[in-house]
């Protein structure tokens, strides 16, 4: 099928090289098309790596792998193989995993276990050993690529090639972040998986890089939501090389910390929004936000359920200011909330107060908010103070015309 | 906008009559249409009734005083309003349930607490209060009228009128159940909530028909999704006139306990079919059946999470065989699975097994099955003895028509 490029689409962004971190990208043809699909990331020895992966109960051999692998904190190699998941494909998903970490572990010199593997694309079929093994000695041996290049080759379903940036001034070095992203659904054979990795020259102890990873992730990959789906694949990894030459980061008390932390948040969620930006048939980026819950874990949990209510993203589609359906998604969360102290707003503007429509509302402005790209929905629960933030996209015959009229 | 019957519609039943029940409607005109849109249902004294209702946090004043009401096991009358919810009124919205029981206790001269009040259509605007006194003052008066009648005058969005019926012997004495439902979304302001009403002539204690009630609740009522929305108004409540004379049943110990326990978990699983069956855009029915779970809950909650899942609804919709997005919902259920145990089928025929596509896979009647109107999907988790059914509708162009091109 054709896929049109997102409405809601950004710009490639100009990312800085980063030191110790060369690209290469290859043809393996694991799908019968003209482009490339195997990815080849090479690190110099040092490098730290810290991950965070799917929670799916039926992950992919690359997530249960990767899990284990990130334990080490060293990372030579990234291979990201795009077209096929090798998701659900029994022993012989693992053994292709582990030919491709030999095979890149034996060129670089190093432990297999150093060497990161990930697949993306239709599920159920085993990678297959040939064209893996061809497509990594061709990517080994490739000219070096640019960030937009390998941001295209990771991609599958993704309608624009995604990418991130951000710096940091750490005790006097200047250290540089540079991403990239793949994913438009949560997941669905044949299409898409998020898969993101991020690229640093700082210079970071691996478990402290793994404690600022995850804890950006609750607050930006862990609060996106296209279709409430969880893939079998998703995968985030963060690899540093130290080339920046600053002193090692180890914990938030060393100078710079909070200014690398800062950096990191930042790209988390510039590549986050990127994938809701490219949800499958989005015409719109809802931001919501919850506040006055009973704790900020119940705030989540309220706007998660507002996030993937059918009937919220198929009002804003919908440009509709339907608040009721707003009301029935907290309702539903399974948290407390108490009808009467509820206030729900768009862009600003309370639509209903203390479990009440607003006496003097006045929708005109509600309205002109709504047909715009860039949708904010307010939820006061009146009951606490915690608080969060998710974000989504609307629900459209796009959607359904990606998953149902088209056959994978 | 103009709804057209289901593909999926049942034809109304031919129900009898129940001794003891008279049913009643009128024109409240809650909205500007040429239809019936209030019920009264009227009990001889002596009727005991039981309940289940939403679990949603945010629910309508007729909940909360339902809820409390069917404490008490007496009820001497049902009002149904159809076009306003009455929900998030705040205090004028009890206002109004309160006036409406009060003004049927004076007609019948029983207490305000036997008199039963639901409301369905739109959120946020209280219930006018002259029009519901008009309302109920007529309907009073009015001529007795027949099922399909009130089955006609609760719905709101329904694309077809929905009831059903059972009868069973119970030591020696034929007792009859009749039953009406409302209900195409699982909410939606100006459109659907499910409400259902059983009557029966049985004679039973209402604390054990409350616990009959409530098992068969969580087996049917609570097992179908048409889109994951919880409405802030659902309903179902027995009445039992006792006209039939049987011996009164006050627990399973009792001769043809087991008779009637089965006849109302029918008629609890024909009107939960039937709400399924007229889900907004709903083009097929489908029966999502998980075996061998760790425990029953456990089959349920993944059996939801497939139900609930939009790829898997979309690709049933698209006749497409995609176990990988059943692999997906299973793995994001948040239950215990284990990949390599898996297996999952359509129409009795295992796609894959174990945790791996079937080798000599036959599509041919998996693709037959997939074109019919009624859809089996059977995973079999491979861990234990837990199992569960749940049923559901395919997500099609209809629901985003329904929810997002048409204004509230």
């Amino acid at each position: 099928m054709d896929l049109t490029r997102s409405p809601l689409a950004l710009p490639f962004p100009d990312l800085p090289a980063i030191g110790g971190v060369t690209l290469r990208i290859a043809r393996a043809q694991y799908k019968d098309w003209d482009r490339c699909d195997l990815t080849y990331a090479e690190f110099t020895e040092g490098t730290a790596v810290a991950g965070v992966f799917t929670r799916s109960a039926c992950p992919s051999s690359e997530v249960e792998m990767g899990r284990e692998q990130v334990q080490s904190g060293r990372a030579r190699a990234l291979i990201v193989n795009a077209g096929n998941s090798n998701a659900f494909t029994g022993y012989r998903g693992r053994e292709a995993v582990e030919q491709i970490m030999s095979q890149v572990a034996d060129h670089l010199d190093c432990r297999p276990s150093e060497v990161f593997v990930s697949s993306t694309g239709v599920i159920g079929v085993p990678l297959p050993l040939g064209k893996a093994r061809d497509g990594v000695a061709m990517a080994v041996a490739a000219t070096p690529c640019s960030w937009q290049d390998a941001a295209k080759t990771i991609a599958t379903t993704d309608t624009f090639a995604k990418g991130a940036g951000a710096s940091a001034m750490v005790a006097g070095k200047r250290v540089e972040l540079a991403a990239i992203i793949k994913g438009s659904g949560m997941i669905a054979p044949d299409m898409a998986t998020m898969l993101g990795y991020i690229f640093t020259d700082a210079a970071i102890d691996p478990a402290f890089l793994q404690q600022l990873l995850s804890a950006s992730n609750q607050q930006t990959f862990s609060c996106i939501t296209v279709d409430s789906d969880t893939s079998t694949s998703d995968t985030v990894l963060a690899f540093a090389t130290g080339h920046a030459g600053n002193a090692r980061l180890t914990s938030f008390d060393d100078p710079g910390a909070d200014a690398f932390a800062a950096a990191l948040h930042d790209v988390c969620r510039q590549l986050a929004h990127l994938v809701v930006r490219d949800g499958e048939g989005a015409q719109k980026f809802i931001e919501i936000r919850v506040n006055g819950a009973l704790s900020d874990e119940s705030a989540h949990r309220i706007a998660l359920s507002i996030a993937n209510s059918p009937l919220v993203k198929t009002a804003i589609a919908g440009e509709d200011a339907n608040w009721g359906r707003v009301v029935m998604a907290v309702g539903k969360a399974g948290e407390p909330a108490d009808r009467d102290k509820l206030s729900i707003g768009f862009g600003g503007i309370w639509a209903a107060r203390n479990g009440q429509p607003v006496a003097d509302y006045d929708e005109a402005p509600v309205a002109a908010h709504l047909q715009g790209q860039e949708i904010a929905i307010e939820v006061d629960i009146g009951l606490g103070i915690g608080s969060a933030a998710v974000w989504t996209c609307d629900l459209t015959h796009g959607y359904i015309d990606i998953n149902a009229d088209y056959r994978s």
